[in-house]
C-alpha cells in the first residue's frame, strides 16, 4: 500500500478512520511535501521572467532542492506507515508469562526506536525546507509571495507535528540516554527553525496588509 | 478538474508547477481537511472503548461535525481553484484603450472579491475545527493525543495560510470599505483562534515530554 498514491479525498478518509496508518506522523511529512511544492511553485513562477533574470540561476538551484525534498518527504509518508504498523502490533503482544513480557519489551523497544527515527528524519527534511523558504519569499516573483508565506506556515506546522511523533515514542523507550538525545535534538530544531519560519510568514503578512 | 481527486503525489506535482491552481489557498483548505480528519481519527480511536464510554455520545457528536468539516474543506479546495482561475485570466486583459482599462478594472474587482471570499470561507471552517480540537485532546483516547496535537498545529497553519490568500486579494480591491471589513474579520479570527490552537498544541507537547 502506497498511501501517497491515494487520492487526496481517499487519504483524508483513511486518515479519519481508526486504522493505525496513515496518522499524524505521515501527515506531518505530507504537509512538509506540500510546503516544498509551494516553494517550487514560487520558483516556477519566477524563472523565465525578464524581471527576475538576475536571480534565475539561484532560483533554479533552490528548486532542485525543493523538488528533491518534496519527493523525500512523500517517501517518508510511506516510511512512517512502515515503521508504525509493527509498533501498533507490538502493543498487542501478550505479556502473561515472564518470558512473554521480556519478549514484548524487547520488540517494543525496537519498534519504538524505529517509530521515533522516521519522524526525526521528517523533521530534518522540513528544516531543509525552512532553510530555503525565505529566499523564495525575498527573491521569488512578488505575484507568488503569499504562496511563500503559506509554505512557511505549513513547514512550521509540519515540523511541530513531526516532533510530537518523536516525543510520543521516545517517552516509552527504556534506553533513556538515546531518548534524551533525540528529544534534545528535536527541541534544538524547533527552537531554531520555528522562529525562522514564523519570521518569513510575518514578513509576507506585513507586506500584504 | 477535481483537484482533490488527484493522488497526493500528483497534487504535489501540480502544486509545484507554474499552473495558477492549485495554489496556496486551496492547499490551506486541504491542510484544514487533514486537520479535521485527524480529529475524526482521534474520535474513531475513542468510541467503542470501555474506558471512554462516558464521553462516547459527546465524541460521536463532535465526529459528525469534523466529518462534515472535512468534506466542506475539500469542496473549498475546488471552490478556490474555480475562483482563482478567472482572476489569473483577468490579470492578462488588455488595458490599452480607456474602455479596455475600465472593463479590466470592473472584471478585476469582481474576480478579486470572489478570490478573497473563498479563503475567507476556508478560514471560517478552520475556526470551526479549532473550536473542536481541544475537546478531542482532553476527552479522546490518550493513545491518540499526539494526533490531536498535530490536528491543532495543522489547523493553525491552515488558518494563517488562508488569511494570506484573503489579504493578497483585498489589497487590490478598489472597494476599500469591503476590503477593510474583510481584513478586520480575518485579523479577528487570527487573534482568537491561533492562540487557541497553539494552547492545544502546547498542552499535548507538555504531556509528552
Amino acid at each position: 500500500m502506497q498511501y501517497t498514491e491515494l487520492k487526496c479525498t481517499e487519504y483524508t478518509e483513511q486518515l479519519s478512520s481508526k486504522a493505525p496508518v496513515p496518522g499524524g506522523g505521515g501527515t506531518a511529512a505530507l504537509t512538509g511535501a506540500l510546503s516544498a511544492s509551494l516553494c517550487s511553485m514560487v520558483g516556477n513562477l519566477t524563472i523565465g521572467k525578464k524581471k527576475y533574470a538576475d536571480v534565475e540561476d539561484e532560483i533554479r538551484g533552490l528548486m532542485e532542492k525543493t523538488e528533491r525534498l518534496r519527493r523525500e518527504l512523500l517517501s517518508l509518508v510511506e516510511a512512517d506507515a512502515e515503521a508504525f504498523e509493527p509498533l501498533s502490533k507490538a502493543y498487542g503482544l501478550p505479556k502473561e508469562t515472564e518470558e512473554q513480557a521480556e519478549q514484548k519489551a524487547r520488540v517494543m523497544e525496537e519498534c519504538l526506536k524505529n517509530a521515533a527515527e522516521v519522524p526525526f528524519q521528517i523533521m530534518r527534511k522540513i528544516c531543509e525546507v525552512i532553510d530555503l523558504v525565505d529566499t523564495f519569499r525575498k527573491k521569488g516573483s512578488v505575484l507568488a509571495v503569499s504562496d511563500a508565506g503559506v509554505a512557511a506556515a505549513l513547514a512550521a506546522a509540519a515540523l511541530k507535528s513531526a516532533s510530537l511523533n518523536v516525543f510520543i515514542n521516545t517517552r516509552l523507550m527504556t534506553d533513556r540516554q538515546k531518548a534524551g538525545e533525540m528529544n534534545k535534538a528535536c527541541n534544538d530544531m524547533l527552537s531554531v527553525y520555528i522562529p525562522m519560519a514564523e519570521r518569513t510568514f510575518e514578513k509576507v503578512k506585513n507586506k500584504l496588509c
